[in-house]
Parts: structure tokens; C-alpha cells; sequence
């Protein structure tokens, strides 16, 4: 199936009456059990389920309007060259909803992230376009019709239409109509975030590329699905328990285990710097001394920490610049 | 089964008969195609079979005596002390070889390899040590019951019999009779190994607990076995054919994969430095640039590279410190 006759499906009974501007804004999310290779790549359809949490206030706002002449991007106050590959992949996105050829779309999105250093831009990029469009174009829709367009843009992006715990089911059906994300119902106040970052530079081999580099050619992506599988357990159960050392644990090991995978690819599919290592060892050695934390990763040098409010200065005096972010608990954040 | 009684079947219709001393020396050896996860723990065999090559000249030479007073061992010129584990897991294993309980031995063994640094000084320690053995007591054991005997002291000291490419086939048979090194017929006088030290400090995990945690808490092992089976294909190909780019792509992916099955165990095994992991980089750039260098690792930080003769100025001139190897041409070696 095609990403249009997705779109079809999902605006079929649904008005299409652009107003003036669309506007809306979207949290990123960081995954504590990995979203890493797809069984269909058109659709970004995953192999395997993934369980994230929103990053709070943190994450993508989008302004969307109609202009002539051709679309016009904004990213970050910077007007983005057509010829770039962020304006490509917008533009054929943006095909899928214009009502004829010649509607133009001005774009303007601000994320309060670094864009594609690890953390997830896209994610919140895409699902902050999709609610400014359903704004836009008064569509009126549902969030599982949300998160399925936002998917067809980024995969994680499906993920980012919920703030807190939320879970991307993987879906079996081939038009990836079941494949779309739903908000745990439970809180958690005290958990921390704490994004390291190691290199803000674009990564080398993006993402999508990545995955399908792993599932191509790494011998050990085949026991992944079953990791993520236990992972999901392990994860709802910390998440219905409180229990941070489950949490910890299994994010941090499902982390690494899908960094093994990439690793056992060929060619080697290496994300991590020099420094990402050095702030490893240090968290395992802050851990073999006594202090809760842990970290996952995604596919990049960057770290993000977790661990818990009652830890906040302890772990704030080991990293300099470290962003903490609880995403429970908004008004408690140090920016 | 016990490792006595495998000693006791081994030197059943052999003389023991110990001279005034034994001595022997034994190449090190580096794998291509890894061992990693034990079948069977006291017998130390293994899951897959793995192949590699020897270092020349480089290894172990052991002097082996008979003493008064309690066992006296000698390592590069120094007096090791009964109480470290150096010493109790060398007490063991001449356990196994003493004609009566009040016999004692002393063991002078001079390493041209650094100890513990992860190039493999008990590989060929064990061998010499099994050599001397059977030099000392007037065994004339054939290589394979040699092989059998050395695999009792450390896993891949059964490789160290042999010099060149060497296949340890992993057997199927309980006592492990049938778990034993051979020799490859071929050659290559052309390959050249660089050994560039990390650390030269003591790897935080032994190669034997951290096999065991591997293969008892990593889901992506599962997959350690096909992962060998096939690249021991590849290499027999590229050691046939003298094809260079498939023995380096094949001993890299597998030591690659192997340190992915320790990443993705927990607690998490990362025997990788940050400089281990610069190193990983700068060969990967150097490729990228036309020189065809590869690597292998083993359960430890160092870095051990595969390249051609033809390269050898461009690789010495890349890396400092190196020391270059020409397993199979011992007259050309850089020391």
C-alpha cells in the first residue's frame, strides 16, 4: 500500500476547509524500548512494538499556512533551501495533502531540540505538522488517525501525538491501520530525564538507513523482536510499580542491545564517540558507587540519563551541561 | 565429565617417566572467527568452533622442574605469589599432572606478549606450559592429546599447538575428545598483524565470567552460533583464494559481533575504551580513504589490525606504537 492511499482512507469522511493559518505544537519523545528496523519501509511500519515518554515541554511548534510560488520552509528562524534533503522529504510529505498540485504550503516550525543530534527532532517535527494541518485544514480528527499521518512522515513521530508513557503497537495489518500509538495511563512525577550532548553534528548515516543496514545484514537483529518483547514487559511492569531499577535496567539494556545489533552490521554501523563511551563508563561507575542512574541512547552519539528526582543535584554536580527535563512534572524543570 | 578423568584417558598407555627438566615454547594466538560461550564450564568446551592465526614468534617459552617444598612459579623473571589467582588456577591445573600429592613443580615462564591485555598470554601459556609437560615426563603425546590437555588449562591454548591458521573444531562429544585444534594447510607469507595496545591493565571481567554472563543474559547471542558457522566459511574462502578485503571484512564483523552479544548482556560488558573506540573510527576513515586495514579484537581494549605487507609503511606511518607481525614470515618482522 501507498502512503496516498493511506491518506485516502484516514481524510475520506472528513472535510477539507483550510482557514488562514494552522498551528499547533508537539513533544519529543525518547524511546525506552527502541523502534529499530521496519517490515515495510514505505509506510514505516515497525517490526516491533516500542514504549517512549514525552519530553514535557520540550519538542516542536509549526505554523502552516498557504503561500504561492512554491512551499516555503522555515526551520528555527532560518529559511530552509529547497534543495536540502529536510526540504525534500517535507515536500513530498506535504504532496499527500495538497488539494491540488498548485497549493503551496509556507511552513514554519521552532523546535526547541537540537535537530537530528539524537534527539528526536523529527519525531516532534512531524507530529506537530500533522496537528497543524488537521488546524489548517479543520479536519477534525481522532489521534489514532493522527498518529498513523504522523507516522507516514517519521516513524517515532507516531508516538509524539501523546504526552507521558506512550505505546507505538507494532500492528499486522499490510495497510499499518493498527499501527499506531496509545497513552499509558500511568504518571510519574519523580522520573528524571538528563540529555548529555556529545556531538551536535548530523549523524552519519541517518536513521532510516541505519535500520535497514541492520536488518540487511545484522546476524544478531533476528533475536531483537524477542528483546523488545520481554523489554515491553519489564517496562509497564516498572512503569505500574514504581520501580526505577526495572525502569533503569531495561531501558538502558534494550538501549545497548540495539546498538549491538547496528554494531554486528556490515559495514559496522558505529553511532557512538569517543565521549559517548567515557560518559558510559562514568554512569557505570557512578552506579557501582551507589547513585541510580542509568541512560539509553538512540541512533547517535548523544546520551540521555534517567534516574530520579531525589537524585537531581547529585547527578546535575557529575555532568556539566546537562539538560533535565521531568516530564511529569513541567513547573519542576531547570532549563 | 572431570578434567582428571579426561587426563587420566589421555596418559592411559603413556609412560611417565620425568626427566631432570621440560621445556617448551608455544606461539599466541590471535582469533579470527572467536570463541565465545562455553558448552561445558570445567571442561572448557566450546559453542562454536573458531579459527585463528599464530603470532610467530610471539608467545610463551615455560621450563618446567621438579621442587620441595610446595609448587615455585616464575613469570618473565618475576616470583608469583601463591595467593593470586595467577597462581591457584596454575596450582589447579598441575593437580592434574602430579605423579603423587608431595609432588611439586617449578614453572619459569617468560611471555613475549603482555600479560592479561587481551592478547591471549594464556592461549600460548597453557600450551607451553602442556608442551613442557610432556617434555618433562617423557609423554611423546601427539598433538592432538596435547591440544586436548592444553584446552583443560585455558580454552584457546588448544590453538597454540599449531603454528599458522589454526581451526579449533568444537566437538560434539561429552568428554570432549573430539573438541581439539588442526592446522590449515595454507599459508600467507603477505598478511601482517599490528598490535596497538589500549591498556595494558588488568580487563575488569575475565574472558571465562564474561562468556558466561554473554551467554546467560544476552538475548542477541541466540544468534553467536550462526553468526561463526558462517564466517568460518568466509575465511576458509578468503585463506584459499588469498583474498585479503574477505578475511579482514569477516574477522572484523565477527569480533564486532561478539563484543555486540557483551554490550547487549547486563550488567553490560564494555571492554571498549574510549581510545579503543577512537582507534575503531580512524581505521574506518582510513578505508574510506583507500587503505585496506581492518581489525579484531578480543575480550579487551586493545586493537589488533589485519593489512597486507604491501601496506605496512602507510600502516606504521597511521599509527604509533604499533607492533607489526608477519605470522607467516618471521625473517620480515619489525620488532
Amino acid at each position: 500500500m501507498t502512503k496516498s492511499e493511506v491518506v485516502k482512507i484516514i481524510l475520506e469522511n472528513h472535510q477539507s476547509a483550510p482557514v488562514a493559518f494552522g498551528e499547533a505544537f508537539a513533544p519529543a519523545n525518547i524511546a525506552l524500548a527502541k523502534y529499530w528496523g521496519k517490515r515495510d519501509e514505505e509506510l514505516n511500519l515497525p517490526r516491533t512494538p516500542s514504549l517512549s515518554v514525552s519530553l514535557g515541554q520540550y519538542g516542536s511548534h509549526t505554523k502552516i499556512s498557504q503561500t504561492d510560488n512554491g512551499d516555503f520552509y522555515m526551520l528555527n528562524g532560518q529559511v530552509v533551501a529547497a534543495d536540502t534533503s529536510f526540504a525534500r522529504r517535507l515536500g513530498l510529505y506535504l504532496d499527500l495533502f495538497r488539494p491540488d498540485t498548485d497549493f503551496f504550503f509556507r511552513v514554519e516550525t521552532v523546535n526547541s531540540i537540537p535537530t537530528a543530534a539524537g534527539l528526536a527532532s523529527s519525531a516532534s517535527a512531524y507530529a506537530a505538522l500533522v496537528f497543524a494541518l488537521n488546524d489548517f485544514f479543520q479536519w477534525r480528527l481522532d489521534k489514532t488517525a493522527l498518529s498513523i499521518l504522523a507516522r507516514l512522515g517519521s516513524g517515532s513521530a507516531c508516538r509524539s501525538v501523546y504526552r507521558g508513557f506512550v505505546e507505538w503497537q507494532a500492528g499486522t495489518a499490510e495497510s499499518g491501520m493498527d499501527s499506531f500509538a496509545l497513552p499509558l495511563a500511568h504518571t510519574w512525577p519523580d522520573l528524571c530525564l538528563g540529555l548529555i550532548e556529545i556531538s551536535s553534528e548530523e549523524k552519519p548515516v541517518s536513521s532510516r538507513a541505519g535500520m535497514k543496514r541492520t536488518v540487511q545484514s545484522s546476524v544478531l537483529y533476528k533475536n531483537w523482536p524477542e528483546k523488545v518483547e520481554k523489554d515491553l514487559e519489564r517496562l509497564k511492569t516498572a512503569i505500574e510499580k514504581k520501580d526505577f531499577a526495572l525502569l533503569g535496567q531495561t531501558a538502558e539494556s534494550n538501549a545497548l542491545a540495539m546498538h549491538a545489533t547496528m554494531i554486528a552490521a556490515w559495514p559496522p554501523l558505529l553511532y557512538w564517540l569517543p565521549q559517548s563511551l567515557e560518559t558510559i563508563h562514568k554512569i557505570h561507575r557512578l552506579r557501582d558507587e551507589g547513585l541510580p542512574v542509568f541512560f539509553t541512547m538512540d541512533a547517535g552519539p548523544n546520551i540521555k540519563l534517567l534516574f530520579e528526582a531525589k537524585d537531581k543535584d547529585d547527578v546535575s554536580h557529575q555532568f556539566e551541561n546537562i539538560k533535565i527535563i521531568q516530564p511529569f512534572d513541567w513547573a519542576g524543570e531547570k532549563t
